[in-house]
């Protein structure tokens, strides 16, 4: 069973005798089910009876259920009710739409709304670039997905692609300033979703791009950058290699290599890993071995995807062909995005001295980061629960901060590595150890480092 | 000259010397311009001199500049910056996106984003009627234009149309909690409006199209009623019917007169137009003449446009045929939605007995309000510096806040019909008279009462 986390937390409504051992044996029961209790609160006292709010942490819904039953068979409880903490927090979504001018009196109305709001208009439309001094435009992002690629769970279409999307606008605005809203396409037509994003534009001073399933994003995102004057940006692309090479940077000082001297090994050639070797190759990367479901990609063979094809003339210089496995036997850096339980202990004991894994697969990683350790120097996941987070977080609020302060719709490599480093650079020498390759999510400087370094590193300025 | 306006309202930084008279040499000068000073601020006091904000509103953007001047000729005295206190209102738009859940700590960051995220998105999956009760859906509008018919400034396209769209998304939290959203599509084709907005559809409870050109409007409309499961209205229909109907119960109460008897011309086809005599037959009015440019519409003639074709078949039972001018004449109540001064005192001299005039063309009536109180019993106007103003702002919010509470996606003639006589009920027997038909936009119960009629007359409660 995994271990107890606040993504299952639940609160427990408890009825128990009114006496001096009933709450600490309501811990003791929790605690023996396998749970970590957060809290405990009573909320009604009577002459004979508590009623108590036991909050825990639990493993599944399943190990929720399995606690009610230990709070059950205490003599004289009663579980009233079982309130999942996650559900709760979501009950009316998590985003709201603010005036942010006041409308107390006719006034006011005047101003914000007709008849003053005509003067505006008409300004615009004189001088349309200066939507973005009088409109929502100059702070304002698409976060764009089809939910065809939410999360581990595949295509469950937009409607339940939402709570991600409302997820992410609320970290864009907590982390960087930047208004967000969802874009939950009822479409997974290319052409359609080109068109529009295209027409919603007006709106919005960038798009990001969410959980589009590969190949079908590449496409996406190349005619939108070609197509619209405001940055487009997909984040299980960019962001994903912008806090992976900010971490790898890190790693290799902690080993004391250099990226042009490594070998790398990459599984999985969808979104995230084609992004990734492109920022690699730009940060200087010369020995890339791209994985996918049949071993490397190498010049022996002839792919119809043009991704596929890509890879095959741009990486792997010694032309390795084989499987996963045999590409990681020597390797010094391992980058996992793709699924779970792809490496055993054999095969990261086979890599080269001071070796490098990041095991990125969501919720499971590629490799037991345990295990991973025994023979690594360095490990890092997407999980929460061990050291070394690579999570987006860290560079999407950031980067659009920097994109919409720096008014422009280009987004080169220079700014990608701009961004990895001024996450990389987060974490001092001092700091630095095989543990603590990368930043914490609620360090409050990476954002506007990261929009710093963008701003600095864009075109034009 | 206009009367000055709080939509004009300016900011001027004047720096004076410092004696005894000094602020009120200058209110002097700002009122012998014409101006109406509404504020005196000093900002900043030194030995010789001070520095003063004199806020005062203005007629418009020529008369600011004569403010301007009559103040710089004042001796001693310099006119440091003028400031548009509407355009200062609208630097960096007027809306904000902001979560409703705290983001403080890593726990937060498990329940509303990854992991836990993922059991909210497979709870929708599997049950889509849940997006409801776990998203922002449940509350939340888009307001969706293409800019073909802005305010009375016309097709000025998508950006230069999104400060109103602000506005009205402002608006509809203010006064009924509703998140709303703008949706400010480039593209006026209609098939890609509508297949756009079932395309953005996952995302919200309802849809407000709001200033697009008619006939446009009417198809789009009437599609995404049929395509979508959530209610679609369109406010410059629907929203200007309701206030009309609301002020038409109350200005019939004044003079004593009954719907079904009255005879009522109407002025403008358009949208607004069609609209309106839609509901007032809903109510029970008998006898309509609608008029066009060219004069009234009756089955004398061959219509190609469907709406034209439809009004000659269902108004005008004694099929009079002439022009606007002849239709008035002995006229009950007259209600213009086109355009400016379209009757002169006479017509109005003409009407029946205690006649009412609603004319709502914006910014210029289509008879003045005061030349018209000479003849009619009620007068009403669009605009906010007469008595009685009908404005769309007593309607849309409530009524989506009703739509939205009952869960509904129909719009029934019985829930438009429902709103207006909540509105009307707002102005009490005692309070009711022909200055006072109509209440407030700031009256605080207006949006509840609309709110809860809709919900009332929604079908299938």
């Amino acid at each position: 069973m995994a271990a107890p986390s606040p993504g299952y937390s639940i609160t427990l409504r408890v009825e128990t005798p009114a006496n001096f051992t009933a709450t600490s044996e309501l811990a003791a029961a929790v605690a023996s089910a396998g749970a970590s209790i957060t809290a405990l609160d009573v909320t009604e006292s009577h002459h004979d009876r508590l009623v108590v709010d036991v909050s825990c942490d639990t493993s599944d819904a399943e190990h929720g259920e399995q606690v009610r039953a230990a709070l059950d068979a205490l003599e004289g409880v009663a579980v009233r009710k079982l309130s999942d903490r996650t559900f709760l927090m979501h009950l009316g979504g998590k985003l709201e739409v603010v005036p942010k001018v006041p409308l107390r009196n006719r006034d006011d109305l005047s101003r914000a709304y007709t008849p003053g709001v005509a003067r505006v208009c008409k300004a615009i439309a004189e001088n349309p670039a200066d939507a973005r001094r009088l409109t929502v435009k100059r702070n304002t992002v698409a976060v764009v997905t089809d939910g065809s690629a939410v999360l581990g769970l595949g295509n469950i279409g937009p409607a339940a692609a939402l709570p991600v999307m409302e997820g992410k606008a609320a970290l864009f605005k907590q982390f960087a300033g930047v208004d967000a809203w969802p874009v939950c396409l009822d479409t997974q037509d290319t052409e359609e979703i080109i068109s529009i994003v295209k027409a919603l534009a007006p709106v919005y001073g960038g798009v990001n791009l969410e959980d589009i399933a590969a190949p079908r994003c590449f496409e996406i995102e190349l005619r939108l950058r070609e197509e619209l004057d405001i940055p487009v940006f997909h984040d299980d692309q960019h962001g994903t290699a912008i806090v992976t090479l900010a971490a790898l940077q890190n790693a290799l000082k902690v080993v004391n290599k250099k990226i042009e001297d490594v070998r790398i090994v990459v599984a999985g050639v969808g979104a995230a890993g084609n992004a990734i070797i492109q920022l690699l190759r730009a940060q200087g990367a010369l020995n890339i071995v791209a994985c996918g479901r049949n071993g490397a990609i190498h010049r022996g063979e002839t792919y119809t995807d043009p991704h596929r094809a890509w890879l095959a003339g741009n990486t792997n210089p010694e032309n390795f062909s084989g499987t996963l496995h045999e590409a990681v036997a020597g390797a010094d850096v391992f980058i996992g995005v793709s699924g779970p339980n792809l490496l055993g202990e054999e095969q990261v004991a086979s890599m080269a001295d001071d070796a490098i894994v990041f095991a990125m697969a969501n919720p499971d990683p590629e490799v037991d980061p345990a295990i991973a350790a025994r023979h690594a120097a360095v490990v890092a996941t997407g999980r929460s629960d061990f050291p070394n987070q690579i999570n987006n977080v860290l560079a999407f609020p950031g980067f659009f901060r920097g994109l919409l302060d720096a008014g422009t719709a280009e987004i080169t490599d220079e700014m990608l590595v701009a961004a990895a480093t001024a996450i990389a650079r987060r974490v001092s020498d001092e700091e630095l150890n095989p543990s603590f390759i990368i930043p914490s999510v609620f360090d409050p400087h990476v954002a506007a480092d990261v929009a710093s370094a963008v701003v600095n590193a864009a075109p034009n300025r």
